[in-house]
């Protein structure tokens, strides 16, 4: 098994050797022994501190080729005559390339895994592969815009799939309650249980939703969904805004998690997720960025920073103490790795060897009075000197093999679709 | 006159050369000449494009040093056991090293002009000519904090100081209606108008600060300010996150300013500013990063993209195409600058040359379909190849002369402060 000693690392207030094995954190916070460092990599890691890497719950990664392409509009106009249209003509290929940018984006800020939910799940699947992170990949449900055909084919998929790599899983994801109908959910549910998926969908993302549900159905996405035994600790409801508190306390009985966005729930005018709310009721709250056309990035830092900021004005009156920085770290790292049911996130023996090494010397992370503060605060992905997934080195010295390529590639793809060159 | 030439930069979706005179820019979108060239030093800005740079409204420079030393608690718990007393021990060297984390801070992240209220002005202004951006350093009034000989200096210095620099200048700083009283408050309004300087001070910030006002003066902070006359087109107010709509329309029939902290004032719990209704009152409104105590950065892109979110989701009902992002880029940068009275903040000949150089290459750039949208809502800081200043570099290709000393410096310095080195 493969030895990597990270030397002299900053880790809880002391510089630290931690020594990861084949793919876990091994011994940490203990003294090395001369065994240890018999034919192990040792990189001195002086002038460095490490933290979790983030965990990105919620995305549409080939969606990066649509970054910036229509912003600051309705959501009809936006979707029908911008994202559809420009979807519409997304081949294999192009959402391989998507995928690509998405993912040098995520391990450039720091992020190595990301739940995906999108078409042409083999290109996405092959980039994770290829470029060392994780993820979860989704086989998409959305009866609108599939034939019977189709969905044959996903429930074939789902059943007859066996991963190729450890790094990369896949989850049953029927969109959302307005584009999947009863019959479909259940069906949709029962693979994942039988199959030990999670199942992941959009949840009570806008105030139209929530009223169009209730007028289809008879009840809140929440309610329909737990009649149907839909929600069950291997569910996990992506944005989740606009929920009374009796729904948090089901999702919560239920084991089901949340994953928040909030810089797009804020960006597309859907409204403000109750984090406090959530998390007094008990639900497993996360974080994502969803898609970049309306975030418009793929930055988690953002989001940990966002969500502790926008807690602390949560109700009527504000609470500087509301979601402190430890709370919003967990909720963009572990929160969002547990609730994929990865063992990831924390810096600690057995868990996958996943970390960023920080470095010291940036300006945002001066003066050190508080590294946890610093980091989730003040910081950026500026900071980050280098990306560790699964005992792999996969950005070193703030570098990513290739990423030039990938850029370019990825501009002449999206121009090309937007018939713009 | 020293001649500066952009070539080749991206400006308005066209490759174009662009002429700096001395301090301004003289040629834009237009031809340059044969002439032009003569003794002129030409800058290669391939793959490169110019937008305008930040303009912080309101800071508290020095208190980088008190980044991440209080955090997540409640106001005046904070004050009273970590700031003030942190603050107690500060000597003119300690705010002049921390005042130059600052300012390296700001140019990292696009800065060129900073509005500080802090004390020690002399040590602030040193650091600011030193380092080559723009600031309007305040003459502070705090009557608690005073004693009545330091008042009379405050205004002699008012009176008799002549500007050693195009690039600095003073203003009245009274700190706020709870800390300084009528008489003084009118006082600093007559020297304010009379020297033609800009009359700053903290405004409606929380709740309590309004409730605190009606209960001493019977108004609030706006109707007692508009009462003593000190609402003018020369008065900038920070925070006004808690104005109704008539105290708004007041402001804008005294053309006075109103300078928005969005991260500070959801990180301290004060509220979440209300920037539609602002200008929608017609009150210039520019943007401001508060001290690194309570944000905990100077960073003006990330409260650009912030307060374009909050807009987003402000009221009743979610709007996306609330403050898009032409503005809130605009309001980073020429409005701010406006408020201040600078003319800059726009790439434009007669303007101040004033400017950021962005990488074209960085990822969050790309797709390039919309340069602006992904220069506010995609991109961070680390997009900044290089940033310009009054016709010079002050950062060129990411690096600062001398920052690896100025963040060590300041790291020792506040550590010892606080006691932990």
């Amino acid at each position: 098994m493969s030895k990597l000693i990270l030397q002299s690392v900053l880790f809880q207030g002391k510089t630290q050797d931690i020594l990861i094995s084949g793919k876990k954190f091994s011994k940490v916070l203990r003294s090395l022994s001369e065994r240890d460092y018999e034919n192990a990599d040792v990189v001195n890691c002086k002038g460095l501190a490490i933290v979790p890497p983030f965990y990105n719950g919620h995305t549409h990664a080939a969606m990066t080729l649509l970054r910036g392409y229509a912003d600051d509009m309705p959501l009809m106009k936006w979707l029908t005559e911008y994202v559809w249209p420009f979807e519409a003509k997304l081949t294999a290929k192009d959402i391989e390339i998507g995928s690509r940018l998405a993912v040098l984006e995520m391990i450039k800020s720091g992020t190595v895994f990301f739940s995906d939910m999108y078409w042409k799940r083999e290109q996405t699947m092959k980039v994770v592969k290829e470029m060392g992170i994780r993820a979860t990949i989704g086989v998409t449900f959305a009866e609108n815009l599939m034939s019977s055909q189709q969905v044959e084919d996903n429930f074939k998929f789902l059943k007859d799939h066996r991963l190729e790599s450890d790094r990369v899983k896949l989850a049953v994801m029927p969109h959302s309650i307005y584009t999947v109908g009863e019959k479909m959910f259940k069906r949709c549910a029962k693979v994942a249980r039988e199959e030990g998926y999670v199942l992941h969908t959009h949840l009570s993302e806008t105030l139209k939703e929530v009223k169009d549900c209730k007028k289809q159905y008879g009840g809140t996405p929440v309610e329909v969904l737990d009649k149907w035994g839909i929600l069950n600790d291997n569910f996990v409801g992506a944005h989740c805004v606009h929920l009374s508190e009796k729904e948090m306390q089901t999702m919560a009985e239920r084991g089901a998690a949340a994953i928040l966005n909030p810089c797009s729930n804020l960006k597309l005018g859907s409204g403000i997720p109750k984090v406090n709310a959530l998390l007094n009721s008990g639900v497993l709250v996360g974080l994502g960025t969803d898609g970049a056309s309306s975030n418009n990035n793929l930055d988690m830092h953002e989001e940990m920073k966002l969500v502790s900021l926008l807690a602390k004005v949560e109700g009527k009156n504000g609470c500087a103490e509301a979601v402190p920085a430890g709370m919003a770290l967990k909720l963009a790292t572990a929160n969002t790795a547990f609730a994929y049911g990865i063992p990831a996130g924390v810096i600690a023996e057995g868990f996958f060897a996943d970390a960023l090494l920080l470095d010291l010397k940036n300006e945002r992370l001066n003066p050190l009075h508080d590294l946890e503060s610093n980091w989730v605060y003040a910081a950026d992905r500026s900071a980050i000197h280098s990306v560790i997934c699964n005992g792999k080195f996969v950005m070193k010295n703030r570098h990513v093999d290739g990423e030039e390529d990938i850029v370019k590639e990825a501009n002449a793809c999206a121009l090309k679709i937007a018939g713009r060159k």
